[in-house]
């Protein structure tokens, strides 16, 4: 096994930085990016030429008028990432799709051609969808609550699992001569009769290159965390500085050692927005620059999101952080109980709890190429992280860290030259999980159940 | 308006047709070719040279181990779908996804991607699951009735297509002088409240090239002719004789007429079994030779299929066709009771019924160049039908057709010698359903409700 060495990954048109809903504005990227299906193909292609591991594609199924302006109009993840498959061919494909509104035959279909498409380089975003208001795109008149969705959650993916192992590696003779087609004691429905799913199976698609596509969580309550470590391979997460960040990859991997995984089958991969210039000064005015772009009366719409798109605009900016009672309960909970946490602890204003939002948005990863790559090796060796999800906007910032950073972490042997597998799973260095059917003959580690 | 031509559609690696379980065998067939996209991207490549209107993918939720071979281990249609649309420009791009096991958000979602991604080629076969042990694979332990399934259908059609209309066409200035990238006055809600959906909407993918993805259909019961009638623009069938598509196609632009649609637009496109030689008796035994390896057995356990996999295995063959209750209520039901009519009417033997089926596989379309051009335009002439869907399997038969058959109708003028148009509704020369919230302003002929 080689040496430890620092993952990659492109989050591409990612929004949610600082001043991220304008992106559209740079005069690098189209302003339709985010239906142009060539605008992606080349920058999955750059970050190709660069050996990153992956590109990321995040999701959600529910929109207002005040959502970031890429989210108003945008392809499907999944749909997506077929057409980059066939025009690239050794970088990593993780899509978002979400287990609280899909089925679980129709996700683990999907992601298996995509891996058969690829030759092995598919990997799902498992999310529980944040957006409170998704329900209503599905025929429900309210989001589940977290017990529920994370129970889903964790069945939904056992379930996909258990179809990707409908057929043994070796069911499909295809002898011509004989005329055997299928090897019929290969073949396993799943049969499985669950809390939430029944899934009888077999899943119509035989065992593909990865035989496992990889498993990415992102998830950050209690809840989350726990799904995480019992069937996460890597955790796309924040990291606001380094004792967090080496603080939630600790537990991570404590958690999942306590479900009897070994935690070198973890990885965390916080995303990460890079600010690169010649120098640490320059960089750090392209910071606030960007962070000014970010207009008050935007943050002030923006903070209502996690609590389930609440208006914050009909309050009082300088009386107390309003009491909105359990607004955000079956939202992105985690994040909206840390605001209200925040202004509770200091007496905030909804006013200050804005500006603290603006002024927190500041990356750590701001810097000369140099100062970049010390700071990007001081957390990966200090534990901070197994590797970053850089958010891809304009080609020309992405080519500086491809291009200067890059370089200096080769040269210091914390990122690889090449790519040392066909697939994703072999590049993230992750184990390949046994089949379950053949585990009794060949017997190997299995994931946590 | 251009002269009415015949419409051509190819369906990749179509089963059904007699001996097609075998097309694996094939020495010009990979035979792992269902899950090869590269197959299908050459496949699509050829059928785009011949200036074919579209390529269509069939599918299927649940398999036995008596599955026709390709449909035990094949690629999901959209995923496919998605990759051949960036290794193509002309060529329609048409899927199969069911009403009953997909919701309304995700389809609408994944076909206008679809459509974005292929500037314009999307069509979705809308179809309701004929085998009823697809409900096993999503949490129901039985299939939807007959009224329930189509039911479900209709008003999830009308749902994807409201979904479709969420944004006007020009609701994006994304003008980067003056940073207006939304004019919110032209993202329109659904609201949708319905028997069996609720969807609130607004999609979050604006105005594709088509405005409406083309919709295929395809069920032959009553239900299913009614949603054709009412939501379909192209309708997919089978055709033993030209009397018996006349029939169809007539019934089929009446019942359109009758719910106020002009059946103009309205096509109807049979799959057809092409088998092309030197002469008309050279291709006589080329059928015999394929109808040959259709074994006895194997047709026994496939008749099982439209009555839900039903075991005939065990029934005596020499008995009177046996009785077997309401099995294929919930599956093919229409196909199930034309074979319990066909044994009852002539007093059948099960052994009897059997070999009748494999007789009636023979195809209406067997001879010369000369002669199936003939018979082509003959019953295309007559209001057989409106365009064919011919089953592509090996690359040297669908030579035959394109470089010997297409020349001869060209040369007629039965078929046109370039495309029309950059989309499928263009090509198909389909009416543009204007958008409803459009409709106001710009008086245009809506679709029927
Ligand atoms: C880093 C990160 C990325 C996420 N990406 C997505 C996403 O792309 N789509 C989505 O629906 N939810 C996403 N989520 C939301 C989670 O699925 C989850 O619903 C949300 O965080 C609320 O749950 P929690 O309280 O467990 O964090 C993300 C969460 C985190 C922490
Ligand atoms: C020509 C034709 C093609 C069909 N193709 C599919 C298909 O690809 N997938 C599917 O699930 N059902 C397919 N169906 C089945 C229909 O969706 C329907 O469920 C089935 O025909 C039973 O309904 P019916 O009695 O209305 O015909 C097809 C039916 C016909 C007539």
């Amino acid at each position: 096994m080689s040496r430890r060495t620092l993952k990659l990954g492109a989050v591409l048109l990612g929004v949610g930085g600082p001043g991220q809903h304008n992106t559209w504005l740079d005069p690098e990227i189209p302003a339709n990016a985010s239906v142009d299906v060539n605008w992606y193909i080349a920058r999955a292609k750059e970050a190709e030429a660069a050996k990153f591991d992956l590109v990321f594609i995040v999701d959600s199924q529910f929109i207002t008028r005040n959502s970031p302006n890429h989210y108003l109009s945008r392809l499907e993840p999944l749909t997506l990432l077929s057409a980059i498959a066939v025009h690239t061919g050794n970088i990593g494909l993780v899509g978002t799709l979400t287990t609280s509104y899909n089925e679980p035959f129709n996700v683990a279909r999907r992601l298996y051609s995509l891996d058969h498409i690829s030759g092995g380089r598919a990997g799902w975003n498992v999310v529980t969808s944040g957006d409170a208001g998704t329900a209503g795109n599905y025929s429900r008149d309210e989001h589940f609550d977290y017990p529920t969705r994370y129970g889903r959650a964790l069945e939904h993916v056992q379930v996909v699992r258990g179809l990707w192992d409908s057929y043994e590696a070796d069911a499909f003779p295809r002898d011509k001569e004989s005329g055997v087609f299928l090897d019929p004691e290969k073949q396993h429905a799943l049969n499985h009769r669950g809390e939430y799913f029944s899934v009888v199976g077999p899943l119509n698609l035989e065992r593909s290159p990865q035989g496992q596509p990889v498993i990415f969580q992102a998830g950050d309550s209690e809840e989350g965390r726990d799904l995480g470590a019992s069937v996460g391979e890597v955790i796309f997460t924040h990291a606001a500085n380094l004792a967090q960040a080496k603080a939630f990859r600790a537990e991570l991997r404590e958690r999942a050692a306590a479900k009897g995984r070994d935690p070198e089958g973890l990885l965390t991969l916080p995303g990460i927005q890079l600010v690169i210039a010649d120098t640490d000064e320059e960089a750090r005015s392209k910071e606030d620059a960007r962070l000014g772009t970010k207009s008050f009366d935007r943050a002030l719409k923006e903070l209502g999101r996690p609590f389930g798109w609440h208006d914050f605009t009909r309050y009082d900016l300088d009386a107390p952080f309003p009491e909105i009672g359990d607004a955000g309960e079956r939202s992105f909970r985690t994040q909206a109980n840390s605001i209200k946490k925040l202004a509770r602890d200091n007496g905030f204003t909804l006013r200050q709890v804005v500006q603290h939002l603006i002024d927190a948005a500041r990356s750590p990863f701001v810097g000369s190429p140099e100062t970049v790559a010390d700071t990007i090796q001081h957390w990966f060796s200090e534990g901070g992280f197994d590797g970053i999800n850089v958010t891809v906007n304009a080609p020309s910032e992405f080519a500086l860290f491809t291009d200067r950073v890059l370089p200096i972490l080769r040269e210091r042997g914390v990122v690889r030259s090449e790519y040392e597998s066909d697939t994703l799973r072999g590049n993230l260095g992750l184990p390949v999980p046994a089949n379950r059917h053949t585990d009794a003959r060949h017997p190997a580690p299995a994931l946590a159940p």
